[in-house]
């Protein structure tokens, strides 16, 4: 993930590197590690400042959580014993209350969801297809890594809303309780399974790099521009340091 | 419709043709229907009489309901345009809504749901295979074709439970309001293209046959006795009734 990382939020990568087609082989870092805590006076950004207009903000989380919803449901379809599928009943549940929600202010806020969701529809559809998984397992990895990242960053980004939206927002999207059933079967057939284990490894890095990329796609920075990289690492890096921790408790290397 | 149902409600056929394999062509109907007001002193059943313990009764309806949800949530995943799986998240909501509440009842009643409802799963699978359809059209006939029948018959099917059980399982089955989109978006596509209506009004008639058989298979009739068919005839007619009017809605014949 490091290693991912740094194209995402490298000083001297200026934003190119992440729209460059991804081959899925690593790129070497560029930045020292170390050269972070240095004295650069870098400005560091608030989430809250890059937050684009609300119809934007709403549109985007909303298709996307439906995207995720998509996958929870595709993992209860696929499930190889009914435990699975009740247990999963509850993760899509989840996500379409969140969905349910963020549609809901769309309409308090006078828009029609359908129409604001739509020009997101494209990019956010490539997203989905290359990220629900090819079996079981990675299907699961999926939803826990792309709904922990996601969830957790239209949370901070909510932050540059109006307080009361922002509030609102923030405790539709929090509930992370779902999760608890993906963990223990992933973690119990990951122990049995260390060939699982490697590929499911790589395949959350993925994961990580895609869901990055489409969160990043959600900033207000204008696309013309050379947006100053540096100043956006500190968000990025809390995102990865969170989902490391996911991933910990996977068993599964970041 | 009446040709097909003949063969699930014929006095004559006594369950055998129930369960002989499916070929897809109609049976002529062997009774003829002017016979049933005749005064054959037929001692008719009410559903509650063939109403399964509770635990079956639960663990079957629970599984029929996932597998509807699976079918609105594939129509979800194929849907054409961003108002059709926005509307679709209702449809999908609202079944699981209903699984929940099943699910509850379960855990109420001290049963494991994964447990309860494993040994269904086989059936259901197959049923879920053979009815899901083959586009976004078929897909949202399927949806409310056998969610309407299903639920219909399982609220009908409660009345042999404790009443206070039937009142809430007829409360969490009944509500149907999340059907208005599909009929809306089905309506539109048949009133503008005839050969679409033909192949829908197949398909319907197909899954009314595929979904009598499921729910027939929940009768707490014993599996080596002959049940009189005769009996069972104006459970089926009754239903059968209700899903030619929802046929009728969407401008099909059934």
């Amino acid at each position: 993930v490091r290693a991912r990382l740094a194209f995402v939020a490298s000083p001297f990568s200026r934003g190119r590197d992440l729209f460059r087609p991804r081959s899925g082989v690593e790129t070497p870092r560029r930045t020292p590690r170390s050269g972070r805590g240095a004295p650069q006076t870098v400005n560091r950004v608030a989430l809250g400042e890059l937050t684009p207009d609300l119809t934007s903000y709403l549109g985007r989380a909303a298709y996307l959580q439906l995207s995720i919803f998509e996958t929870a449901s595709l993992a209860i379809s696929i499930a190889p014993h009914t435990r699975g599928k009740n247990a999963l009943s509850k993760v899509a549940a989840s996500s379409l209350e969140k969905y349910d929600g963020l549609v809901a202010e769309l309409t308090r806020s006078g828009h029609d969801p359908a129409a604001t969701m739509e020009p997101f529809r494209r990019e956010i559809d490539a997203f989905h297809r290359v990220t629900t998984g090819a079996d079981w397992y990675e299907t699961l990895v999926a939803g826990y890594v792309i709904a922990g990242l996601l969830d957790d960053f239209f949370v901070r980004l909510a932050e540059g809303l109006h307080a009361e939206q922002a509030q609102r927002i923030g405790a539709l999207l929090r509930p992370e309780g779902a999760s608890g059933y993906i963990v223990d079967e992933l973690r119990t057939a990951i122990e049995a399974n260390p060939q699982l284990a490697s590929r499911l490894a790589m395949w959350g890095r993925r994961l990580v790099g895609d869901t990055l990329l489409i969160a990043r796609s959600a900033l207000a920075v204008p696309a013309d521009t050379a947006p100053d990289e540096a100043r956006l690492e500190p968000v990025f890096t809390e995102m990865i340091a969170a989902h490391t921790r996911r991933m910990d408790a996977l068993g599964l290397t970041a």
